[in-house]
């Protein structure tokens, strides 16, 4: 059977809007993956539990979201030796309050933080961290990456269709 | 005649709205309340009144709802010995104006305040503070914490349903 | 033998530069304290066992105060009944980073915060909620809450002693 | 005996170190004045008998400087028909709390802000309003208003001073 | 033929929307009034000519209302002897711009700043400043203000009508 | 064949939704500029070959558009002796992120920076640098920039056309 | 006799601690550069007789630094056809006043912007527009962007040094 | 010999101040590292050629400390496939500058970010993502993690000995 090697959580139903990104990336890289709702400050034990066993379950990696005053990746960062990504979800004041408690951690314990609602950029970055140690995975997001150049050209055969009398190219 | 134990007020019908989510969670508590519209600045002796009078007509906590400079709470609670809990609701500046009238009070005059719109945690609060004394309460709101966990078990439940290739659970 | 009515715990030896007026105004109010060191982060298990054993020990009201990515005061309301008061700590940021990673929580979990280093002020909320059923901290506290007046007398006697040629008082 | 025109209120005696600008500038501009300390939170009967006092006893504009949660300045001018000017005083958070709690007064109550510790602007703005019905004020104020050029022309003087081989003037 | 005591100025037709209040405010209580279009960016002549003959033309409040890099009050101020009320109109940055453009000013040059879209509260504080010596809008005033605790009492038969079945009130 | 002298680079084709107003003012300029999509991120050799090449292919001055976090102004600006001048594109954070990382650049490699979604005022910009030493430039941006005084005149016929009992203009 | 190119106002002898960056720059580059203190708000007639007559008294470009509510670039720009640069003095609020005060231009009046405190970066523009056109200013500019690497350079020779048993560099 | 399995880079000498520790900690881990200075802004070839390289030479994951408009850690990240940790260093505007411009990267490159001035915690992210392919770091890091409560059970002994006549414990 197939074992999860990323790991992505959130604390609602509605989270899934923003973390969806992140579970397709994953699949298109054939990363085997898992989806999972936990609340720091709903169901502490259910995140104590998850923590402390994603290592000996197979998972290599965790992206948690979280929102507002985002607790969850730090507190399952502090009980894990896995590297653990949040994804801040913006909510109230822009987002910018589950950044800064997401990203300001204190010694010790660090989350590695992406953008707001930055879902795909945690999907990827996980991907880079499994791809030091899984030739497949890195060879599909070489690919990835290169893909990424299409929409520059897509862009400029856009821009080559706009008009104008003193435009050049 | 039943007394009220908690105060909700406000200044506008308007936050009502936000107000509302306060109600109905005392209401489902069966912790009596009361529902006033008050104003630091429009009605100021009637909130000399108000909070002078409260601890005598048997109120035990005072929740207030404010928006942009929010002084409501705060001068609530410097004219009265009960808990005050302060509510920043979202008007302009994303609700960063009310949260900071409302949570930057002196030494000696503290509010009790919560998230922008968190009228439903106010209400909680002040259960938890009702709770204290009074054992009804507490096993209600033992029993509703419980069911919080309830959201995280319909969202894994949520997430069990969406399907991908790569996904595990 | 005295039983603790009040826990303030903190994160850190360096938090107590803070966190000590909370600790003096309890003393003045003859509330029984404890003061413990507890992380979210570094120590999870410790702060799940002190949570969830506060309310048998007696304990009615705990203040909690965190910097930066304050997640203290959140997960420890998040594992107990008792009323939870939050301290913001200044770090980085001016300390906005700690108020709204405690002040933002989600629905179900209150934490009733203070203003960014109030833990003076979170003493005094927590003296509120235990005047509430103690009539000896209810006489004290409103004694300490008249002595606050005397501090704008003070003042007044120090704007009295200045001179102008146009000043009239 | 002289009355005061301008009534300047702070609410303790650290602020003057702030407010003593405006002091000055009125003793400058021969416009009486008094300096009182009050405070929305610790005293507000002292400051509802000042508001509804101060327009008999002949004061024409009120000078309010107040930090953090500033409710001083709005507090009083919702208790009084006279101009109350605004001075939000830097403490926490860069004085961004006291300067959006003074000036985000709700419809029907305004408070006339001036920038963070900026008393003297205050005391200005007051001589302006007083200026509007006193050709003395009126006269003494222009004489004022022009000798600000003079720090332009000293500029212009040190400037002149600098020496650089490519500069010109 | 009537003078306008209150000139109501504003960078372009689409502000008007926002300024309208302040017209309204006016015309209510009959203070003569004049609205006009001007911009310390796109035609600083007319802002001079505007400012330096406005105390002759018999105005005796300026207000100002400006969005983003809003210069039109302080310039304004900058070249008259009249007290200028500056009105941040939101645009960009959820008028955080234009609120510190206008109040931040240095020191010498009030502007008497309201805040976000307070175009009602820069009215209502113009008719405060003429009621110091004209008792007619003195008494309007006077009977706007006691109007304003209208709200509240309709705002507390509103909350009356709400049914709960442990609402006290 | 018509060189381009501007050339105004974005990250994607939804930029362009800000970016044509530079565009535009460049044509009605008759100034002969290019479009092109780039992106530090995505296509960094594209990048440097844009940047490195641009001065010796007539360009005199750049325009870049980025959001986020808008690292392509300034990787432009280190890799060409042209003035760069950046445009923050509002995307998250009301746009906060692009404008601080834009304009807050190391010394020794400025960027131009403009309000954020400022594309017509980089345009304005570059003409304005153009205009130093091309007349013919020089000549249509001053009709031009006398032609936005026709926005205040229009302007002040709007405002002539309301009507107010006390409205005196 | 020299002639100056570039312009460097500023608003009080104490912004010459930021803006000398911007003088010495220009002296190293042999720009003929002129020092003027003008401010928007004391002086605006000096502006405006400033602004108006750079362009015939041979200026090319004006750098202009100002603090908090930082209207000088934004007037001066209005004023003239020249390329106009601001540089947001850090005074209160960390300079962010200022910076939103000076970028944030409405349509049609473009200021270009450099970072706080960012004087030399301003002087490096100046050069980057003269240069166009003025080709021993490109080649002194171009020798100095090399030298910048120095920094770089120098900054490896430094962490060499640095001695650790697990570095490896 | 010993290969770099984390490089270090940073902008200028001064920044090693924050970066030390980073580089202190991987020495404790026992993984070999490397430290280099690189700018996105001064030297954009040299960081190609870096992040080009950085595979092949053995690298596993990059450090990149930045301040102000902080390019670098994304500018490195856009031309490798290794996880690249940005450690916003605290300038101007109290790191918030750096924050965003290092984590609100664009879909499709993402950066690691830590806290402001967090490099400790950068070092500790990579050690977790080598941790998942080598046992001895694994091992290491656990025992390290272990010790961190070491500074909670040192808080609690200094909170023990503190006295006050209501403290409990």
């Amino acid at each position: 059977m197939m074992k999860a090697l990323v790991s992505i959580v959130m604390g609602s139903t509605s989270d899934y809007a923003v973390m969806e990104k992140a579970a397709k990336f994953l699949d298109e890289m054939e990363i085997p993956f898992e989806l999972n709702a936990l609340s720091a400050h709903r169901t502490p034990e259910e995140v104590e539990r998850f923590a402390k066993g994603a290592l000996s379950r197979g998972v290599r990696v965790i992206i948690a979201g979280a929102g507002m005053a985002a607790a969850l990746p730090g507190v399952i960062a502090a009980q894990t030796a896995l590297p653990v990504i949040g994804v801040p979800i913006k909510g109230m004041l822009d987002g910018l309050d589950a950044l800064l408690s997401i990203v300001q951690m204190p010694p010790g314990i660090p989350v590695a933080t992406v953008g707001v609602n930055g879902a795909l950029n945690a999907a990827i970055l996980s991907a880079e961290m499994l791809a030091l140690s899984d030739e497949g995975i890195a060879q599909r997001l070489k690919a990835y990456k290169e893909s990424l150049k299409q929409k520059i050209v897509k862009a400029n055969e856009d821009l080559s269709a706009v008009k104008f009398r003193f435009k050049v190219n």
